[in-house]
């Protein structure tokens, strides 16, 4: 169960209105690395976790933590939005107005009356396929490593993007909690990969045909790739080297389907 | 450019059709985490490197042993779907044979005539939002490690799902795959964190607030995530825990919108 | 079964040409909330009902109307794009022509010959996401006064983005339009709650937890809803305000999964 | 900013497993009309509200209740799919469980290691495009009405799907939460009609082509829709029925377009 | 405009309910190459037609009977559904009925009241990306022969998945279209192509590369596809044959992106 | 198995770079109609063909290309977006450099750090359900020439949106292997047409209601579709004309829906 406070967890307040800023920050919000995904990623695995407390609670705070993001980046984009041009009346004839209402987002007024969507800058909407929880740690684990690495980078790139110091006070607080998020989730990945083993999943015996699963087969004809042979792989295990990989496999047979299927085919 | 050889890459028969195997087989070809993902992710990073050639060679390597992999999954599923039920009459009232039929994907046989669609096991298409090309490498070979770490992990589960022997026989060889894969794009993650820094992005300097930057937040009344108090991130630096975090920024008093934007608020 | 008339219901020829609108009148027609929504919710339902003839025969009528509002607006959108500059040579240095380019849809001539699509302005394709038809009247009568709300809101925002009189005739029609379709589904839901209820499903019995029925629970610092408190629901019964509502459910405790599944989970 | 708290706000254990229960409620959580559409529209529309703080506050209060309904929901589904069979050889020829494996979201062990997605129960994931904030209050206290009546709809019909008391505990828990948004949404709804008319937007003068406003026209050979004829519309107006609405509009006459664009048209 | 008459344009009653068939039946009102495709795609094409009034015609008589079709499967749908499970007490330990439950849209019953959606039988939302109307008359007939043959495919292959005279008598009706379209289409395309060329689009005079326009180049180790060597084209000119193409064109060396993007590349 | 050359198949290099032009060339890559919706159909129909190995070769050394083909645009996108401006402090107050930061993709930045996508210029992203895969040759090798002829198109009129000769000399190129592809697809189409007949599928026997199969019905008053009267259509026999098609079916009597389901109907 949750509840909500309704100061923000950090200042979200830009010194001037910027529709294009606003359209950027959308990245942040809806886009398919942005605060969204991690809020539902980290809240769903925390849901689903079934061990260690430690784990579960990590995801949970951290889910929660997400959703007041959500909050700071909307409402700064509302912000942002404040007396944007809606109609070329407002450009007057002026090149740099009319650049202005080219490049933003029309749904920004139209749809939304001048306050935040939740999809990305070019009004994909947010979905689930960008969201991940497997039941498996480690893999979850690593992935919230990315979540916030490609966050973290995009965030970064916001900040190349403006001089207004008010969106920068907030992108500098964001790039702080994606550098713990990133570590914090990384230490547990870690933790996890001592228990179980650095590949993912952890406990699959012998099953796999392991003559190639440390062979680095060469497909092209580049041959930077050819460096790692010999490298020490994280297993303890060195990498070899195939430069001309052979296919193993014959060629496929598939039987004709059946009649009723009318797949004419010559 | 390239080339293509008839022969697969490794074997992909069953030994025996199996319509509900091969709607399972579907994930890993266009679900989230399946071949294609990797594929797309791997050839666009490739293309769009401009470093190291060791970098763009790897990943321009793999990209192209996973078209491989995806034709043989696609020839696996059309194996598995030979004689496949397609209508009642087919069933002839064995509840076995109708559940068979109840369990298939029904587009198998009406759109694709029993052959491999781009899908997932509930029809959802293959999408590029599942597939992530940055530019920044770092990010990029840790989203490659998870790719094959839920890989791996949803193939460990089909081979789960089965005890034909020619499934198995190619899902081994996948999981020797993806084991190399994780060990590989772990290798190059290593050796870029080594001179970018374990967090990304890695040239940001003083920006971030990093008063903010080692704090665990609790955001729940868990208490598991303080176990983390105190421990030493990969970066060197201890995590602290903050047991009950305020809400630093204030109240939002974005203003009303233009009226013509007919925002009739109450 | 359908006849079409090649004439328009209404006038839909604009003054002249202006393809910045043109992209903005795709929210009309392609967006969540715009004419193809609603013709396909309406045919939908009428097409599913089964009960009175006065409701089936409303949602038909209004149904057929709508396909006649899409082709209206597809034939506005290609008189707007008469003549639209396609590349910088047209632009020929001018910057309000440069800004006209950079707002456009450049899907409206590269994949459309500079005709309309069914998309939004942002190039999102209408999807059956947005219709809805539940089989219950009272349930689908209300989303009907939403989409005629929204969208004669939408259309409210539009007027007021062109000085155009020849858009601003047609949307003065579809004002009108969507006055009426909001008034005749307000009636017809009015009616039905008469039968069944304003509570939807109507009839239910005591099946519900009714001690949580009545109780608006305060999740937020915020105290702007204990305005409800005492209030007169419409249904004759008074809210009670719930200040600090407690969490009366138990820990999860969910099994770990079958190991078959490898939720390595710390 | 949000807090969380690990206890539910009600019970969500069923009496036993149900993988295909599982896969039925996933319509309440990631359904369009699912708790996932109410809590990301009441929030978004709470972020953007800059009215009185009445309906911001009630909106940011329910929007918050509903991320535990998500959180209950995806707990009742992971105990749902508590030993679930996940192979043919867990079914071992009997034909109930052979449906029941057939009949379960193969996703839910494949991709979610037997826990909840943030799918529908056709695996198709939420989107953003479910979601509503259009800046209008009255618009969108009208579409949260309809988000609680559908929602209600689809879980009294769960209800009637199932005969497990631990499910039908929880949702008669939802019913009543339902009934209530259901209520207080319409008690603003209503509040803010009175203050800006019964049309939405409530303000746009003599704008709209009047004469066309309040006449129900008639496009079908259906004569049902007649007995709208005279009554009185919420405005205080009375209907008028067109029997055989005429096309007022003239022939399109769109220009060819320009040559570069190949639209070699006949 | 459009007007709509109550009695359907053929009979679409079947002998019995079956609402697995209801399932598959979805993919022709709501999959890639169903109805409302048919039904978009010429409707849009017509309203786009700037040229010759025939073609303009054939378009929207098509269109318009397209509507008439997806309003017979809705009714096909709705009595194929009459009757259906909705839950295990239904099915009372019958494994056949079991087999049913597991088999249907589990969303027919739960979202839509046992009535038709726009979804294929997987669930995936019917959406705009598949249709097509690009301003180009002689892509756009080859684009509607398709349709019509990929429909006509399905519709076939849906017959012998049933063996209700009452679906059988709809879909023969349906073939019998599925004939007159592609060969009306057919038609338009061969006297579009007579007047425009065979290659689409038909004036780009000489401005392709054409020692590369009739070359069959062979990129796999098949050999098959020198069966076209020497054959005559379309256009009257020979292909020639490429055993072994090169890569004319050079090393990919595109500069490094601004260092503010933070694209570490190694 | 495939492999990979380094070398491009064809120059892939402008003259300057153009980030207006490297949006629009995403249509190319990621559109419906792009490359990539080449290369999976292609591969797709090849691996699913179990017919005469002509058109399997055929299928798979087409699809291989289009590979090269993705890798290609991808390059020059890549090119073209050098030095792109990414903040209205790149653009200093310059008119012409603010519309093209207006009219740039700003994911082509801020998501990939100035490289491609795999999304149209709209940024939606690519997905399968462009693609097709039907398992009959006749039906898809048609698809195929349509596949070719809109993307022919959608490179014609890129080559008129610019004057880059460097840009303009790939999309040469692009336009001869497309006419080449429009060309081998239409020959084998024929082909197979001369084995199946016309009209797909080619053995339906006298299934069809054949009083229906060759009648032109208008549904629309206009009159231009009634030159096809009496013209011979590709199957030998003439077109007739229905002026006024009149409605065969009844009228729909679907019986309401288990009470259990909640349908208030009226």
């Amino acid at each position: 169960m949750f509840k909500h406070t309704r100061k923000l967890q950090y200042n979200a307040k830009p010194d001037r209105p910027d529709p294009l800023m606003a359209r950027r920050l959308q990245e942040a919000l809806g886009g398919q690395w942005g605060e969204t995904t991690g809020m539902m990623s980290y809240l769903s695995q925390g849901w689903s976790s079934t061990g260690d407390e430690k784990y579960k609670d990590l995801l949970l705070d951290t889910g929660t933590e997400e959703i007041g993001h959500v909050e700071m980046i909307s409402t700064m984009v509302g912000y942002l939005l404040e007396g944007a041009p809606i109609s070329e009346a407002d450009v007057a004839g002026d090149p740099m107005k009319a650049a202005t209402l080219a490049g933003m987002d029309p749904e920004h007024a139209l749809v939304h009356g001048l306050n935040a969507s939740l999809n990305n800058p070019n009004g994909a909407a947010w979905n689930a396929g960008y969201a991940t929880s497997s039941g498996n740690l480690v893999a979850d684990m690593r992935f919230n490593v990315v979540r916030e690495s490609q966050a973290r980078l995009q965030v970064s790139r916001l900040y190349n993007m403006t001089d207004d110091e008010g969106v920068r006070d907030m992108l500098r607080f964001l790039l702080a909690r994606e550098t713990q998020h990133q570590l914090q989730f990384m230490k547990a990945q870690e933790e996890l990969e001592e228990k179980y083993g650095v590949i993912v999943p952890g406990d699959m015996g012998d099953i796999e045909h392991s003559e190639f699963s440390h062979v680095l087969m060469n497909f092209s004809d580049g041959t930077g790739s050819e460096a790692f042979a010999g490298q020490i792989a994280k297993d303890g295990q060195p990498f070899t080297y195939q430069k001309d990989p052979e296919a193993m496999g014959g060629l496929p047979e598939v039987k004709p389907a059946d009649p009723r299927l009318k797949n004419n085919q010559g």
